[in-house]
């Protein structure tokens, strides 16, 4: 349940405040040229730093323990291991009997029977997404010229002046939502496996397992409630299957059209805020005011981009291996 | 690729003009009542009639060929078929080189070769469908009292009035979109299986499997963009863990907290329609007119609810089977 | 778990005495010539007919009612199924209470509570293989110029002289068990997926879920253990790979060396024998004498051949697509 | 396909003489008490000492990274790492362009262009069943009150005064091959998910896994050939289902009865001897001689018992769940 994918398989694990978080990637085929540096852009552009970011930061040096040998790629698993380094574990300590509203505190309890490490959110912390982006990293390679580029489009209900908003919450000691979108350019034709795997529902069931992700649509999305047949078929314009529109987000029957994939995802604002909030005590049973001090995003959608071009690099990357469009031994 | 679930899994085939459609279950307990009128009522739903659909109207009669014996599961794979028999492949014979815009004519033919089997859309029909819903008719006995209703709450961008609405399009020879609600009430808690197989994740990769759809949004869905945590974070009330309100759509960190699962389905426009269409004809590489005669879904919305809540009810089933809430003989 | 294979999966269903047995195809390429009469010859291979087999005598014309259009395969599923006619259902109905030994009856009725269907051995009757043939002769087709030879080799202890020893096990009731060989020639390099998938543990994977199967060895198998390194060490001889002797089985590491691959299986005695037996009956409590009449195989070996060949059809047939070495289309 | 299982899922990674090996086991249940303790009895007793084994030794120390809080077990992937410290790659340097007869050198180099990590045999080491040893723990703890247990039955073709048949071999720088038996006691009914995941194929499945196996047989195995069906029926002696004789291995229908769960496992003579061979040098294109020095088993079987029962664990471990006989928290 902690896998994902049919040939190009990844496996997620660790904890927030646990000694790592990591990623097994099965099924990479060998003689891929990879080197510690590779990841360093990826793995940076998730990290916090800029305006409504955690103040957590960690070093996040990738270490590569299997798979690789020389620079190149064995075709055995390989192993992607980060250190948590920078945990303050006692900021969560007296939250185990009082869950923090929006969280995974309550279900966690109620599925693990309170076994589970709760120490940061544990395995349900946005940290885990390090994995996701180290395979994504992975992906991106074998998948050239396939490019992948995912960006924040709207925080806070407002498509600019995102800094206004942004410092109006941080103020506020709230936090907000946003809406990111992903294009996928240079797509070959005829990935995808439908009845059940299609491209959009490979590409959504791997969204959905990015923490915070309430919503994902292709193309025109939620719109084409609004729109007709006459407006939204793509017409084909040549012999390349190049339409003259994209409402589809360049997808038919689930199936890659050569168009480009388009698809927007939407980010919930984050859990954790120092507001005060109310909820219930396990406790002492009752309905008590709780403020979440520790270290938080205001918008945690603004370190999600990254996530999410790897997610579907993963996908491209699986899809691409089943219709025979990448070696088992790159050259 | 063409099965899906876990412990409770299905697989689908058949082709729109073939001899047949049908579902193989695999991993359904022994000892469930079932009788071949357990599945009218949902079959009946998902049937054409009402205004905005087709006129080809198959009968729809499940054939339970294995599986089940004496009125009652045995363990053993169940296989439903359904007769095509009201068919008229004459319609479709001439657009193969001339694909149909919106269809997946053109990438079937690009993944396949040409092999096909175009008539009547083949395996990219909504026809394939009805193994769905007959898959969905078994999971929501197994998972009562879990009950789950779908229903349509917007066609061509209104709420309300869809009679006039449906009525214009018919007149334009258009067609519509539509958006379809979901609610799963009785929910256990602790169902879902993150990382990856996040309620969401599980529901969004079987939705998307169902043609035409172009987005799901979970809870607050997209609309979490424009709001804050403070009020977003669906407070806990009682010992139950019952909430306020319900933003999040019952499911936080991927597993449900036994509030309602709440979504929307967003279905395009059917793409078939008989106003004039310019689309590309590989056989003389010119951008020729297309009218599509054949017998159409003005609103193929209309008849996807039964199927929403086949889907939702198949992954509750394959969950609560993970989750050891349903016994391998019921009794 | 009704279901094997990665890329090229197959599922296996129906009774011995329901209305069909079947096989359902998914993964196999597009615009591979197939018809009806490609099957019969394995089909009439697995049949009874001589000496020491059963007189219950099937047509098995193999329905191919998905998934193949105009005669070549088009991608989608391919749905194989075989009526159920010459069944005399009464014959079993009193050993419900008094299982047979050697049979499933009784796990059966542990595991399924009661509600299996019974008749005939229902889904554990050797009946079920029939879908593997037909699956089989599809593999064979995609794994061209592999070719699989199967043949029994040794029957109740002799190697020679089979007809003796079958006319003593009919004189006396009783029946008789057998070894079968397999050879695989003209074998790929490279083919088999260790730590898990080597090509060992998916053949002996899908050769144990042949009815009756008690034990599997590859190359030199149980004698590996009488004989020293230097002599089991295959020494390669020249630049193909090719080695002086096949101790090993042609795989190495759990990847095919480009040598043949070699495996024997045994086939226990029929379980249904006329001679009678002593066992539990769990309706007086009693251990009675059972005698069982039906119709049956004196020695099941002797049918075993074509389904063994097609398990490690299909098991070379899924291999081959994991490491590219059969197209998605075929041309 | 370095992954194995359905709900309790393993997957193995490493590399001889790599930085780590390690096994991620996704799917143990919640609250289960895991101490570095628990592994010491099966990890020491994989380790060599005896007379015929390598004189590599490792600690061995598991290090258990993820998955497990306060010594209790969270529901979280439970990542084991062990590090490779006594490594010594020189041995192993020239043997890359002469590949070793018996080992995976040759079918490595071809199925994954020479980008293999070779040293001490890479990923086709025996070091990688530390892994499987490890799950096995873990196996055992929730599997409770079975026990397995695995011994060698036989070595060099003797049944017994194997210290001779070793001391012999020691002096002749060959090696040797033996039997495992392997007997499975106190097993609950009902295990087992045929058609495909009978028990037979899913332990002969993890079996084959392990290197140097090449053969197995359940009950009386290869016997069957030679006795007649009124001699290996095992009568139902009692209500309780238990078995006169155990010809079948205690599994009949590929589900287990009640009975001990019985089979054998034979292992290849280990490939590296001191002993001169010649094999085909592939950068001269030269039948040449080799004689490997490093260090070796002179008898892997020897240390292979705690490895079958390793992988038997995970098997019976996997069908419990499957059959709801583990609670997702244990309490």
């Amino acid at each position: 349940m902690n896998s994902f994918g049919t040939l190009f398989k990844i496996s997620i694990f660790g904890e927030s405040h646990g000694k790592v978080v990591g990623v097994l990637i099965d099924g990479c085929p060998a003689g891929l040229n990879l080197t510690k540096e590779d990841f360093f852009k990826d793995l940076n552009r998730r990290k916090p730093g800029q305006k409504g970011t955690t103040t957590r930061v960690e070093q996040d040096i990738p270490s590569i323990k299997s798979g690789v040998f020389g620079n190149f790629t064995t075709g055995a698993p390989i192993y992607i291991e980060f250190e948590n380094n920078n945990t303050i574990s006692k900021d969560y300590s007296n939250l185990i009997k009082h869950p923090r509203p929006g969280h995974a505190d309550y279900t966690s309890m109620v599925k693990f029977g309170g076994f589970g490490d709760f120490r940061g959110g544990g395995r349900f912390s946005g940290r885990l997404t390090l994995g996701l982006v180290a395979a994504g990293v992975i992906a991106k390679k074998l998948i050239k010229p396939i490019k992948i580029t995912a960006q924040i489009v709207e925080i806070g209900g407002v498509k600019e002046n995102f800094d206004a908003v942004l410092n109006k919450a941080i103020k506020e000691n709230d936090s907000l939502g946003g809406i990111i979108s992903c294009t996928v350019e240079n797509v070959p034709k005829a990935l995808g496996e439908p009845f059940f795997n299609s491209v959009e529902s490979l590409i959504a069931h791997g969204i959905f397992s990015i923490p915070a992700v309430r919503g994902i649509e292709f193309g025109a999305g939620f719109s084409h409630s609004k729109l007709k047949g006459s407006e939204t078929n793509d017409l084909i314009e040549d012999k390349d299957g190049k339409t003259k529109t994209n409402y589809c987000g360049g997808v038919n029957g689930g199936i890659t059209n050569g168009n480009n994939v388009e698809f927007k995802t939407v980010i919930k604002a984050t859990s954790s805020i120092e507001k005060e909030q109310n909820t219930y005590n396990f406790e002492n049973s009752r309905v008590e005011t709780l403020k979440i001090s520790g270290r938080h995003d205001v918008c945690i959608a603004l370190r999600v981009p990254p996530i999410i071009e790897a997610v579907t690099a993963i996908v491209f990357a699986d899809l691409m291996m089943i219709e025979n469009k990448i070696p088992r031994v790159i050259k």
